[in-house]
């Protein structure tokens, strides 16, 4: 298990890292190496967070924020259902951030976040989130230069306050090969029950490749904070992207260590007639 | 399968009937006689909701309400795990309706819980819900008699209007008996991990015993109408509580049929490159 935990502290990015992404192995599979067993494993965890988030909930002082980004098919919607579905919906909440309606550009581009900032005792997510702002905002020039080079630091200061406010934060690339991507997007055009899914436009940021990856760099770079880390999660291999991050979670959730609250009572104080 | 199909049919209040609930066994196990077994089945049941659940996530044009009412320790969180789990947080959103805020109370009650409408293409779970406001309301005299007796017909006309515009709604009364309330609350006060769900204040509720059926029976008598049936679930064993909503579930997808949209593209107009 030593050299898992490495490899799995090393999908973290250090304070001031730059990092390539191509350099780093979207098929890597971080020392898992037997699939069926990597994934019994991942349910046991799975099972683990669920409890752990029972304690979270009991105690209802702090909270576990998740941020999930990647290129489009890197895989937010399975890795929710892979890690905390047994958790289910009492405890976790999911906001898919989509395209900000009219309401949401007339305010500054983190209050949408915000307002979906999870409730004490529980766990939010962030399918897409407020790092959109710096990224598909900076490709496609959907803000001016200036203002985006502002929000990298806005978005730090931002989630130090949850931090010092009871939220602890996870952030998570998911990060596919292109190649990965061509086959899960031919995919969802070969299997009727999958068309839906596939979104013409997608072919257009496919061809940005590049671009989206510089911008995801330079928010590796400038947002992975002490306080709110990012990491880079292989995603070719699902099974190796779900027992990635549910390790990841469940390890955070125990330094956490959430407490039922004592209470104020005593059992022989009532007597239930 | 015949009569137990009956049996659940059974469950829902056809409008204008008006029920004793002290007449109906919560003990009952309608039709469902041998609990692996049940409890075998309702997890398939979940795996077929979460599967319809897609269906109507892909459509992306109606949704399912599910509105959860009972007495304290009725097993409203449970009612949850065991249905909705496995469809999981992303297309399921819980929404507990707790003593209203200060904001919340300065609106009309609606206002809230029209707040906490599920979007098109998801399931939304109501933790209690606008009926607290002719439940505790009405028993403990928070607003006027008079402005009480009028939102029986206030929220048949606001569901009226989900449903014409698209929200499904299903509402379900979790009726347990006041003797197993008693061993769920001694429960509460036994297991330390259970301390934190215990409130004294449950105590002074379950004296009103009575006033709450009461009030329950006139809610079930004005408010199950034809496009929001209410259903009396007898909730005295966990594994048939859970049994009869996925059983009403199911069914109610399985009527709404979602389908996977069509698209207007064809798989050839496109090459990934």
């Amino acid at each position: 298990m030593g050299s898992l935990q490495d490899a799995i502290k090393k999908l973290q990015i250090k304070p001031g890292d730059r990092i390539k992404l191509k350099e780093r192995d979207a098929h890597d599979k971080c020392g898992f190496d037997d699939q069926v067993r990597t994934e019994a494993e991942t349910a046991i965890m799975a099972q683990e967070i669920d409890q752990l988030q029972d304690r979270l909930y009991a105690e209802g002082t702090r909270s576990l924020l998740i941020v999930l980004q990647g290129m489009d098919t890197a895989g937010k919607d399975g890795t929710i259902r892979g890690v905390f579905n047994t958790a289910g919906p009492v405890g976790v909440s999911v906001t898919a951030f989509k395209q900000p309606t009219e309401n949401e550009l007339a305010h500054d581009f983190l209050w949408r976040a915000h307002a979906a900032c999870p409730r004490r005792g529980t766990v939010g997510i962030f399918n897409r989130s407020h790092y959109e702002d710096v990224l598909i905002a900076k490709v496609k020039s959907l803000a001016p230069k200036e203002a985006i080079e502002k929000r990298y630091d806005q978005v730090n200061d931002f989630e130090r306050m949850l931090m010092e406010n009871g939220t602890t934060i996870l952030k998570f690339m998911l990060h596919i090969s292109k190649k990965e991507q061509a086959e899960r997007l031919q995919e969802r055009l070969d299997n009727p029950k999958k068309h839906w899914k596939f979104n013409p436009g997608d072919l257009d940021d496919r061809k940005l490749w590049n671009e989206f990856e510089d911008a995801y760099e330079t928010m590796l770079h400038r947002c992975s904070t002490k306080w709110a880390p990012w990491h880079v999660i292989p995603g070719d291999h699902k099974w190796v992207r779900n027992a990635a991050i549910a390790s990841i979670v469940r390890a955070t959730l125990e330094d956490m260590n959430p407490r039922y609250p004592a209470v104020s009572w005593k059992p022989s104080d009532f007597k239930i007639v």
